[in-house]
């Protein structure tokens, strides 16, 4: 089996470091392709850029040309997985709802802890379009850019606990979700600082297109994300 | 007064029937200027068409050089609103809320009135996003494709109608909202064959910018639409 | 265009000093004409004061000979506009609804500063009805009563300021919209102090009553506001 | 005891049928006073005649003179129960919250039978209001006016139950709720054609008051029902 | 009339006291008969004693001989209620709903406060299936668990009213619900405490049962509480 | 690893049948062990059958010797859930929420196949409970006993697929999730017959309860499913 981890941001660093961890957890016959678009901001934390990453994923996955079973869009409360849905006949997973649907099975809430404040309404958003957010007990922010996570993750992983430890006790939350792709790697010791469950979205992500793929199911084509009618598309592909 | 009404698909002959409608209910110290994108379908009916008009839309707005008081997305159900409101300084409008806002003084519910079956669930998403959901009736397809609206006045108009009349009867709405930018011109027609007020995006998406200019509101620069952080974006500016 | 701003409350001056803030933003075209109730409370805080404005400004309407494009009930969370739009064919607005509504264009969510404590539930039962509190963020009180607010307005606006700055910062409002009719003239003073937009209801309401009328649109007559059946009223009108 | 059930419109032949229902199901000990305001519409059916039956009602209430333990505010869907709770020391209850409330102990959802289709978006709004709506299953209309439904009770009954059987079968309702005071009586002849409970406002109005004033509970006077601030209220009271 | 009020916990004790409780407010001719389960925990306060405290109290039930009116299930939060009322033919009231029922005649919005921070979920749980959390304003731990309850009356009542003002500060309750079985008889002085309505749910449990009696009202039979189908079932009765 | 699968009834061919289908989609190294209760109805179909299940389903586990890594509950609607979660250290994942859980992954909503119209609010109850019912489209019944889906495979396909069909048409259904613990094995048919992926618990469970050992995530142990406390439980266990 063959599955495309398709960052949404444009730092090689952070697909290689999101590629290990999938990896870790992985099937052995599971292979895990890492792709960086060729066009977007190098951290996503806002709409404009979300927006570009959207197109930017699409653009990086159709120009990948070998065969592939699914296509994990590795990013947390970014746009554009549902054109990746319509594009194409392979299952495709987002983070943020791969973390939160393992979360639904581990507590009776659960709160994820983010980067930067300005990205707690775009997760907000992303949980209420999946109908996922009667469980979520609340969104916090770390204060850590998501350049700044990678650079001390003695005090990124400091800061994650913080406010998980905070969910726990003041919203009631039983499970940490990690919301950002670049935290990928920090679940176990996020887990032991917060005396709670921690869900990876690139681990939880990697868990759910393998046994999507193991059920041989795939996107519904009836309405939402049947193939886009024929068309002219001017400017398309991008790169 | 100028405000920017930007088409969300490429075919210029929507952008100018937009901007005829949009004229007609302007006041008379305000100049509406209409923009076509040079990238993205010749018309916006689905998921990746959608994500691709997001981009465009923010491109073409952004090589506009002159000054502009308000900007209007001329698009129903389409992503991209955010950015646009990020990015800008001046008020951003959108077909979708504009109507749905209006429709709200007007009945105890209101239905919507679109183009494809597959273009309903993207309408759903917006609303629910925008908080505005709770009124809505229905969202009803006439089956016609946005380049069809345009072949045949009365018979676009007896489709639009036929469904006005069961949102009516059988959903309970009270309001008709016109969903689809392509129908700008319609509403007096449909609103003598349905008996029911009907609220079309771009005269209301007018109005509401030219309000929102007079009392000098803008978007708040706090949090999620907050100027995007400096970072290298790499491919951008698209054309 | 002839626009009826009518008080909930039967303190003239605060009549007087709404009819002046929608004047300030009115199209020169636009002729605002105040009417203050005969029968009520010198100011409307609660529920009964409320009901019974309900009926005094139906009066007061109905004793306006002349004719007029559009109603403006000039109060924030109180009830009787379904009344209104019931019986009458022209638009009718309400503060609540038009600062709400202008405030769902502006940022991701809105808060309301209001007067007194015991009013929040009111205006939190507006919201519900309109279908307009999903996007609140909370219902804040400035401890002043509606007679208060006139007497010293340093005082005022910084209570208002105190509570809009916490409406950001723990509620995570982006938007302030003005909880009263004798608020009307504070907006500018508040968005400096509290450093997001601040919608007023009287201007909000004034540019929306101008924009149905621009539009040719008026309250739908099917089912919830259809005219009253033909019937016996007795002790009516009240005056 | 002494119970005053006060009638919402003016026809004092509902008064006497309502009360000599509430007779019927009341304790021994408990007296039950009706009361037929002096204002008003002969059948309140629309929202201006709410509006105006809500302040009639108060002002017949207040002209009683002798003690009593608790109010029945008897009309269906009728504003004005909050400005009761307000000005009295005792429980006041309505119709709507009465039946709908009992119809919870009875059945996984239940649905209401009203009057005139018109009136079925004030029952929604009073049943939101409340917090009551989760398991409503539906607000079905009979057809039939107020005043029609005293003229023959077998078409009366005929309609109510033809309703309450689609509502069983096709929106899935266990329990019914009778939608009007002057459906009092007919509960019996409609379970029987229905097979399922169907609750009445007036007598589970009369047992709940009675349960209240026996469990010496009374409306909050915290906040939302304090008594009013003392002002001057012109043309008060109305009679 | 003869009414079981039935414990959900082994603890004889607290059957009593539940027992004189609900005699205090009975009718002078309902009977109240007292039931404690010979299967499961001494206090339920979690998942699987209440699972087991759901069969148990269908097991006692079972096994008493006499006729009876109705049942009262004697707990607060747990399961097992709608097995009940699938199973018998007079009506079944549950403390949770019938205290929260009552609450919702008597302000705005109430808040529960009950034993152990663990069992608010199951509370939560609770109102969220009886489509009665609209108006929850919190649910409130005092912090004791239900065998302390009992020790120290004092210190109890000290426990619950600072959580019932917190309440009604931070949380605007208007109304409390004593939030345990185990906690009826404190109503008055919590009352007395908290300056607010506090509904005890044994004696609203008592006066609800009575009223649906009374009625002539009990459990629907079509779809969810049809009597179960004829079939083999292995090791039933438990006892 | 070890993953027991429970049935929620005591008829073993449905354990042998869940448990041939969960082996088909497991890794090489799981090991499915189907257990079956020896106490309750041969099929659940209603409350009562559904609460005995749930403690049965817990007796039975707790009499397994061996280790395990993970439980199945293998009943669709049943309650119980929550026990096991609060009495083990291992994940537990139930069917319900496992199949609605994937099928969020595949389309825009989904709906549910079941058998008895009577178990479809128990469904409702679980999604509400789970915060999962959002998406949810419609839950259909096919009108076939969990035990005569066994007989026919045929018409019960045939069945299936009917109302399969009509979600997709008449609710807007996009993924249909397999009701029944008993249909295990007919996704494949049921999804060529409907034209859209199906989703079938068992195989759903499996793969998530492997994903979530894989991941080493369990149960939360913080408040809800907290160990329970050590006390006298009388009569436990059961067997």
């Amino acid at each position: 089996m063959r599955i495309l981890l398709v960052n949404v941001n444009t730092t090689a660093a952070i697909t290689a470091a999101m590629v290990e961890q999938a990896r870790a957890v992985a099937a052995a016959e599971t292979e895990i392709i890492g792709l960086t678009p060729s066009i977007g901001a190098t951290s996503v934390e806002g709409n404009f850029e979300s927006y570009l990453a959207a197109v930017a994923v699409i653009d990086v996955v159709q120009s990948y040309k070998g065969p592939y079973d699914a296509v994990i869009q590795a990013g947390f409360g970014e746009h554009g997985r549902e054109a990746l849905q319509e594009l194409l006949a392979v299952p495709v997973v987002d983070l943020t709802e791969a973390a939160v649907l393992l979360a639904h099975l581990l507590g009776h809430r659960y709160s994820i802890v983010t980067t930067l404040d300005r990205t707690v309404p775009l997760i907000e958003d992303r949980l209420k379009l999946a109908g996922l957010d009667a469980h979520c007990a609340s969104i916090r922010s770390s204060g850590l850019s998501v350049l700044e996570l990678e650079k001390d993750e003695e005090r990124t992983t400091k800061a994650i606990v913080a406010q998980s430890v905070r969910a726990v006790r003041e919203d009631r939350a039983e499970v940490i979700c990690l919301g950002c792709g670049g935290m990928a790697g920090l679940s176990t010791a996020v887990a032991m600082g917060a005396g709670v469950p921690v869900v990876d979205g690139v681990t939880a992500g990697t868990k759910l297109a393998e046994s999507l793929v193991a059920l041989n199911l795939s996107t519904s084509k009836v309405r939402t994300f049947a193939l886009p009618r024929t068309k002219t598309v001017l400017g398309w592909p991008l790169h």
